[in-house]
């Protein structure tokens, strides 16, 4: 096999009604659709088994290595073993199928996703292409009719590990991503009279938005996740935090 | 007319390609696209009209009301002297013309554009409905083929204007929007040894990247701009800088 691989890693949004006649087009090139699967009934494989059908394409589902994520004294190391170790599973089994593949990815590829890092690792001479969607924080701000910012002001994007160094460094305006739970209160926290702009599972039958003042809402937020999470049977969330007063 | 009046604010991302089968279902329910012309052979009016045209809708024109944009003494009251003044443009052609109109936002509307404003103030009962599209920074990333973060780290998003106050702040991976050149050099500016991400109007024919480390594709990227402006008769550019040696 002298052709070269090329890799597709597609951006789909949260689900049909994202994907762009760009990404259709990508997966119209492609021959086929690899997918992590994370546990016997992955509901983001079944979410990603209906966009791949929709598009007269199959999934081949690649168990997912293990990864030490709390390993708190080498964090960026336990991420490079597990990227190679999901590229290492990924090249075997597009070697034994032959055909350019896609990868679906939930959101958008370029902020907080692993796959263009891990397409990257399948090989010296892959090429991958990116199609870019419609991504969890501008799907917040649309469906709470919002811009993600005052006029002219910076918006930070960050992870909640990250989210206290962030508000301790004079950040007043923080959309926060790889959550666990509401915004944290406390010293490392988001203080009380910050306004919260939160969404979960957006885009999806199971949509769930709280805005409000983070004191007043907090525990709002918090129910709120765990009811999500028992109806869909996950939840991703992700939320804008913002100073009051903050509007010059 | 007692029904309410649902203005909708779609992002197309850069064009037809970008267009999501939620934008399309928007722009379904909507009698029309209205947009500001800010001179007679607008270019980005003529993409607005190949959009709107595709999904079967006439554009009308609203000649933009001037603003004063570079008023140093009160940017913010400006800004919405400027919005009032459109809105009251906008308001003014809907009461004619009846049934309710979309607005077609370049990239998305969730970062630094006015529409969801201007149409908030385009009187006491209006409905503002948004759908989010593929936005400049994640196409820039897209085309790239890269991630707009080090593994786990922050993305701050600024303006131009606001780079330098990041930049001195502490901030190490900065995208910028609402530019007028190249990354400023110079003692409030961009250093030399960062690396450098740019694109001009991403997506259509023109589209013209660089990357590089700053110091050495400075003046390629001043060229490229006005290379792109001529040949396409506009020009939009958005960049990512990234400080030397952040991955940890």
């Amino acid at each position: 096999m002298s052709r070269p691989l090329t890799v597709r890693v597609v951006g789909v949004g949260m689900g049909s009604q994202h994907v762009t006649p760009e990404a259709a087009a990508a997966l119209a090139r492609s021959a086929y659709v690899v997918a992590a699967e994370k546990s016997a009934d992955d509901p983001l494989l079944a979410l990603r088994r209906e966009i791949a059908a929709a598009h007269g394409l199959e999934v081949v589902a690649v168990p997912d290595p293990t990864r030490d994520r709390d390993d708190p004294a080498d964090y960026p190391g336990a991420v490079r073993d597990w990227h190679a170790a999901r590229a290492a599973a990924y090249a075997e089994v597009v070697a034994a199928r032959g055909g350019d593949p896609a990868f679906l990815v939930w959101g958008d590829p370029s902020l907080y996703d692993s796959t263009i890092r891990v397409a990257r690792l399948m090989g010296p001479d892959v090429r991958v292409e990116v199609v870019a969607g419609v991504g969890a924080p501008q799907l917040l701000a649309a469906r709470c009719g919002i811009v993600l910012h005052d006029v002219g002001r910076p918006v930070h994007v960050t992870t909640e590990r990250r989210l206290g160094e962030a508000i301790t460094g004079g950040q007043t305006n923080v959309v926060v991503m790889l959550t666990s739970g509401p915004p944290p209160a406390g010293a490392d926290g988001v203080p009380d009279d910050w306004c919260v702009w939160w969404g979960a599972d957006l885009g999806t039958e199971h949509e769930s938005l709280v805005h409000g003042r983070l004191g007043d809402v907090r525990e709002r937020i918090a129910a709120e996740r765990e009811r999500v999470r028992a109806a869909a049977g996950w939840v991703m969330d992700t939320y804008l935090v913002r100073a009051p007063g903050t509007t010059p």
